[in-house]
């Protein structure tokens, strides 16, 4: 069966976003002052043929922890969709 | 009120996703070849000032029509957390 997997991929909580800042910067400059904080990070779908949920998120969480995200920067959440 | 409030802006779905097509690639090579589909966005959380949650949507809605999607290649959802 197809799943339909969801993985967030975002800048660790204590480390800096100078990506987030700049577009908080930009919000400001657009009159958006009340948007306080910004962080940015990848969103991911991916489309996995497994035999059940449990071997889906399996195979979701393999691709998180060999590819898509760098531990050392960021960290990653899976959520199934249907 | 603090609002957490998270945009998820992604290619079009009629679009090609040149980098979901590498990563999906990527997993092919790593041995996951039962990724079938791989789409790449930006997940965005805002923190927003705001007297209420409707308030709080509707200077998310702003910022990523103004700044955080561009609607010629992505369309952005909204999704308040807390």
């Amino acid at each position: 069966m197809l799943y339909n997997v969801q993985v967030k991929v975002m800048p660790l909580k204590n480390l800096l976003d100078p990506q987030g800042k700049a577009v908080q910067n930009g919000l400001f400059s657009l009159g958006l002052n009340n948007v306080k904080d910004v962080r940015i990070g990848k969103h991911i779908t991916l489309q996995i043929e497994a035999a059940n949920e449990q071997a889906a998120i399996a195979i979701a969480d393999e691709a998180g922890k060999k590819l898509l995200a760098n531990p050392v920067m960021e960290y990653f959440e899976i959520e199934l969709v249907n």
